[in-house]
């Protein structure tokens, strides 16, 4: 498009043949000002909501969202499971922009509900394979060097349901055990190696001070790699339901292992092998063996814009938006396709790509009121590409429950409403 | 230091001989465990909190910060201003970590209190050098290509009362009027592309729906570079106090021309002289003369620990963090100086370093209880110092309120308490 030519013409912003309730567009086209319109919006005149005083500085210590935008919430599935306190809720990713998600709105995955710590009296005790074991209080955890990075956290159980073909009816439910933020914390090598570790040690155990003491094993590699123990996220300090007032994080890997309200650290010679890494987040293949260790969130992306919750409000100029992450490092490469996967495009990444971070991508496209099956597909640095759905099933056999990253279909119909399809399984 | 070599050894992580109210660290050094407390922290022994079940995924629908942490909110200042609609308040950059300010926690500075405005029933209205002007929905607005980025927010009087030696006693009211988020929005060049600009066209006037009707004018240059019609910010909508729902950023210059709840866009062939910089936002020199149109905010940086409210909390090993900015691009480097600037050691960036973006450092240094004189020096892409106090008072004269960015010095006393001091002026 030359600079001056208009994105939205009034031969392309044109009205859809179907109403659609949420949708003030589909009523109206690219509007140009009468005079008269001119004249009520030119100063003094100015609308109802100019004429008072607003709101004082001092009426907001803490902020929050406008009362009109109180449907933006974290949801949950009534029947997903037997207790409220071991249950999920999910982001709304169909409400959200760019790769930032405000704490508030941050999925949570309780195993025995979310406790209510004091700060002062919390203490992460550091033993095992260890020359001097510690006790920390979180004033002295604060005063070892810092670091501050953006990383996406995924539950394994994301998309769970859509193995079985469940079609839940929108990107918050089939995606949203997902979230992103800037992290800052001390880097687990820094307390490992006060500590001292002794020549023996292999692995770490990380327990959590839920009811249901979470706990799992993590391989020392990846401990003194890139594993921090998070005291912030977002600049202020880490959410209760989010781990308050420690967790630890384990970039890439699967949300499980990034231990809440974080209270223990052992140091080992082999995995402990505990509830949540053998009866639980592991995958039973159909040859009935079970892979186990299965830690890495795999590339995967989901097409936000549009999705069940957000259908086309009219006819002409489309901007696609969609998400993408990889656990293994940046996202490289993100296709769309408008056709089921027979033809691809490559969609724009929004800057900056991060490692192990959400990616926003978008791609422009024109819609005249036909059907569309809308995919995106993502590849990260090392070449890895998204699976379709048959691919991974033939892999994976039928009994899976974590680490579902196949290709997400929308249905796209005449009306611009969108709908949750299976291709080809 | 070698990876196994201990950073806060029982000789350096010393207790200081005052005591300090609020810090656990001055009466203990770092931890060994007993084998009395090992037992007391192993399952099936837990804290008293982690005995019940939570709190349930349905409790908080959007959730909010710990009841611990309530002492971290904005703040104002009641004798600044006559009036509490027409004021200001303060981010608490002293509690944060990162680079991200959570909505809730980012300053305000309104003119007439934070109009509360329907999005649906909200248009901006396009108009004067165009070949077609227009008046927009939300819904429309948002139909258009979008963008996302990190950009810091300053107020042009961000340290105003410093010019003066007030020596407010806290980096909140020193440096607080700044905040960094991620925005999402449709460039501004892209909406005038779609009315089509005149060839007469050289200025834009952005005005508010706010009582007091803000209004700037802005080069046509600038609106056409990196000028964003922003609709959210770190991921979900703009904050009401924020300008919810539409609101101007102009990355790198001063707040004020940030309009908030953007109503109208008028094209024009000069500008316009409004109240807002004429009578303010203005610099009167010392010779009577006044420069106007000062919109770039120059490199600056902040030591945020220690600061007043931040005092050091024992001898021995300590990790200095600030911030920095430049609203000319990226920050190039930061250096820091423990006796008020006659020894400069470059600190540690923290990634990603963003154009237009605060940028988090750090500096490890030893503390063995003597006065120290902190300060920290940004310095550009482009090689621009961010200046000491006398060489900025030389250049300004003693009329300046606006573009303080002078270099803030903290006097740390032996007791780890740390002031806010002038050097050399």
């Amino acid at each position: 498009m030359t600079p001056s030519e208009p994105l939205m013409s009034r031969r392309l912003f044109l009205r859809t043949g179907t109403a659609i309730a949420s949708g003030s567009l589909a009523a109206r086209t690219l509007h140009q000002v009468t005079e008269a319109e001119a004249a009520e919006n030119l100063p003094p005149h100015v609308p109802a909501w100019s004429q008072p005083l607003g709101t004082s500085v001092d009426d907001r210590p803490y902020g929050t969202p406008s009362p009109y935008e109180s449907q933006v919430v974290r949801r949950s599935l009534k029947w997903i499971t037997a207790t409220r306190e071991s249950s999920v809720n999910f982001t709304p990713l169909h409400d959200l922009d760019g790769i930032i998600t405000p704490n508030g709105l941050c999925f949570e995955r309780h195993h025995s509900g979310a406790p209510d710590i004091p700060p002062h009296e919390h203490r992460l005790m550091l033993h095992g394979l260890v020359e001097r074991p510690l006790l920390f209080t979180m004033d002295e955890i604060k005063r070892f060097p810092c670091e501050s990075r953006f990383y996406f956290l995924e539950c394994a159980a994301n998309g769970g349901l859509e193995w079985f073909g469940a079609q839940l009816n929108g990107c918050q439910y089939t995606h949203g055990m997902v979230h992103c933020v800037q992290y800052t914390g001390v880097p687990l090598k820094t307390v490992l190696n006060e500590a001292g570790l002794k020549r023996q040690a292999k692995w770490i155990l990380a327990e959590g001070a839920d009811a249901a003491s979470m706990t799992r094993s993590i391989p020392l590699d990846k401990a003194m790699d890139d594993c921090l123990l998070a005291y912030s996220m977002n600049g202020e300090r880490l959410r209760p339901e989010q781990g308050y007032p420690l967790r630890l994080l384990v970039p890439g890997w699967e949300g499980n292992m990034w231990i809440k309200w974080l209270r223990r650290l052992e140091v080992g010679d082999q995995p402990w092998h505990s509830r949540e890494e053998t009866a639980r987040y592991t995958d039973l293949l159909e040859n009935g063996k079970a892979r186990q260790f299965t830690w890495v969130m795999e590339a995967k992306s989901v097409v936000t814009h549009p999705s069940p919750e957000n259908p086309l409000l009219g006819k002409g100029f489309q901007q696609l938006k969609g998400l993408a992450w990889s656990g293994r490092g940046k996202i490289a490469r993100v296709d769309v396709s408008f056709d089921g996967g027979m033809n691809w495009q490559p969609a724009r990444l929004d800057e900056p790509v991060l490692p192990k971070c959400l990616t926003r991508f978008y791609a422009d496209w024109t819609w005249n009121g036909e059907e569309r099956l809308i995919q995106s597909r993502a590849v990260d640095e090392f070449g890895y590409v998204q699976p379709q759905y048959p691919a991974l099933l033939k892999a994976r056999g039928i009994n899976s429950i974590y680490h579902n990253n196949g290709i997400q279909t929308w249905l796209v119909n005449p009306s611009g409403e969108v709908g949750n399809v299976r291709l080809g399984s």
